[in-house]
């Protein structure tokens, strides 16, 4: 919710997307007063009797009770036939809160249980905003039999801005994808990274599609695509306590199972699912904390796609790198002093760096022809990519990151004072 | 050298301290032009026949030239008998600059050894400045005479300060021993971290002593004592491609050699090498980028040292929570989130946090009598203390930052802009 002195990003999608209806999913929003006044601050999804759970969570050791309980379900296993639902509230990330934090889950997601006749080992939650304060779970209980009655197929735009701690802008993808037998569906939500109040640093996404998978398959294919995607972003290097995306298929669509991730239909899933995660972890940069610029880190020529990734996190990471470009200045001095440090194997001799179209250094030397004015011109463009090439080997990683402004300083120096 | 616009660090001890002279060591300073005009940017140091050597290095894969020929000059050993020099210019660090930058580490440190007679394989240099751009080593070169001219074992202040980029002040610190047959003298200079110019993010550090200790004995040391001193500091997490420290023992001291390390001499000669190193590393903390606060993370209760190191630093470094401090923010629940992504083992229901003498928080939840307006009046102090406790193991670690201001992303913004 963007306050007066929180206007929406610069680098914000025109509009939310047109999603489309997931059959089997349905949505509510509503007020609970969980910390913030006069907004929506819970969002409820129950899903249909047959959706298939997955789930991607924050590797944080201090992580959140209610990441703890959904890591626990999903791990379990359960029934997909008996239905299953989501509820997550903002304001409060019940995180290092012991065992309140434990009872607190509880209590909600049991509420979310009975009044949708749904296994409690089949509702996941989430809570977003301060770390270390009571969650007051039962302001949550209390709103949920009115959420049930509220839950509607069109509900999602509500739930996407009912999770929205201090973004600027709600954040949707969808797509479809023709498989055999028919034409699925594929439509997520995220919050994350437009933070005034950055204790609440939790990235929140869902996705929901009408497919029919397995829940092996479904998160086989989370899996193979989390690295690339939701994986390959950052704004500030702070991993939250309370990250989590959650996919979920209702097996609702007219088409075939896709019981094979290595199938000619599992691979177009996959492909899809890939383009809506990528556009929503696209979007949670571009709602980063102050940001102005949107930048493509692209690393080629590394020894493995592990190094490759090392390398990129090292440049988008790093302070010195983000505030040149908060500067417009082509400092690609920097560059290679984040290549140096990222711990992957380089060889001086044999790096590239290039922004956008322009190779400013080649083989351990800038180029003959260097253009500093032509370098600095492209600098002030609000979406850079930068290049790296190290000349090694085949691991390539691309990944997302923006500029660190005075703004990100304002935002999280003046938080709670 | 402080520009009017960048004045002293409010951090900075009160004055540059009387350093003991080094027999054996002699200093000059003088102005060559590299980059600055009208300041000493160079700083040559000869070192008496007899005098050991030891060095520490940055690890970055795309570490600068001089860095290079130091590491391969040290590993080589060479004639202790024959004398040695140090010669250091700041302006430019010839770093990514492929073969011109060996070959302008030759012309500089063969200028020095045939001025003074000493084998090349016993002349270090360093350079600190903007990486990328060729060193123009005649410069340094032809000045080398007159340095020679004016060696002098009184030239260790302003040697201090050729040294310096855009530090707001000069470093030293020094120590004496007691040992048998007599007593030692330390004396210690250094660089870093006061930047307006960032790509001159360079850490250098010279520490000489008038004891007599076998180059391996010297190389012992500073191995045993560099992780808990200056691989315990951090200002912006961005390691420089030009980071070093060289240790010079002349062997002049009315004293008995130092054979062992483990011996009462090398203990008590360990132990004040790491008091100086541990004051000069502190300093170029104080010195950091637009810091308001000087930052000690004591980490305790770790599994292992590793542990509690990673803790430590992932504390230090976390941009969220040096923003806090900034803005004397008593956010303990960005330490919790520091201590989560930093990959070390920890359990949440066992670690306790403090500011200063107070608990915030223990056993994974906040201290019932938690007193927030005591935690915020604390944060107004510039020099804070985080504590935390793993309740693990054994393994602990101190370590020093600073704050994470409006100033440094004007210093890191503002550059060749």
């Amino acid at each position: 919710m963007a306050k007066a002195d929180n206007p929406v990003s610069p680098l914000a999608p025109a509009r939310f997307p047109d999603l489309p209806v997931i059959d089997g999913a349905a949505f509510a929003a509503g007020a609970a007063g969980v910390k913030y006044k006069g907004r929506a601050d819970v969002m409820l999804v129950s899903l249909a009797p047959g959706t298939t759970l997955a789930g991607a969570f924050t590797r944080s050791s201090t992580r959140a009770a209610c990441i703890l309980d959904a890591q626990a379900k999903l791990a379990a296993g359960g029934d997909d036939a008996a239905g299953a639902a989501i509820v997550v509230n903002s304001g409060n990330a019940n995180a290092f809160t012991g065992r309140l934090g434990e009872s607190a889950v509880a209590e909600v997601t049991g509420a979310v249980a009975a009044a949708l006749g749904v296994p409690g080992g089949r509702v996941l939650s989430s809570s977003t905003g301060v770390i270390g304060e009571p969650l007051p779970a039962d302001r949550i209980s209390e709103i949920v039999p009115a959420l049930v009655s509220e839950l509607s197929p069109g509900g999602i735009a509500a739930a996407a801005r009912a999770i929205m701690t201090t973004d600027t802008f709600p954040k949707g993808a969808a797509a479809e994808v023709a498989v055999t037998g028919g034409r699925v569906r594929i439509a997520g939500i995220a919050k994350g990274s437009g933070m005034i109040a950055p204790d609440m640093a939790t990235m929140l996404v869902y996705i929901f599609t009408d497919a029919t998978l397995p829940a092996p398959v479904l998160q086989q294919m989370l899996s193979d695509n989390i690295d690339a995607t939701f994986n390959a972003i950052t704004v500030d290097s702070d991993t939250s306590t309370s990250d989590a995306l959650v996919l979920a298929a209702t097996g609702r669509a007219k088409a075939a199972a896709i019981t094979d991730a290595g199938s000619a239909d599992g691979q177009a899933f996959s492909t899809a699912l890939a383009g809506v995660m990528r556009d929503l972890a696209q979007q949670v940069v571009r709602d980063g904390e102050g940001a102005t610029k949107f930048v493509e880190v692209r690393v080629t020529g590394a020894a493995d796609v592990a190094d490759a990734h090392r390398v990129a996190m090292s440049i988008a990471n790093s302070p010195l790198v983000k505030t040149a470009i908060a500067g417009e200045d082509a400092n690609w001095g920097r560059v290679v002093a984040a290549v140096g440090k990222s711990g992957a194997k380089a060889d001086r001799d044999r790096l590239a760096i290039g922004f956008g179209d322009m190779i400013l250094a080649r083989d351990g030397f800038r180029v003959p022809d260097y253009d500093e004015a032509a370098a600095s011109a492209y600098m002030r463009q609000p979406e850079l990519v930068l290049t790296v090439d190290l000349g090694l080997g085949d691991g390539a990683r691309t990944v997302w990151t923006c500029d660190l402004t005075h703004r990100y300083i304002d935002i999280n120096a003046d938080y709670r004072s």
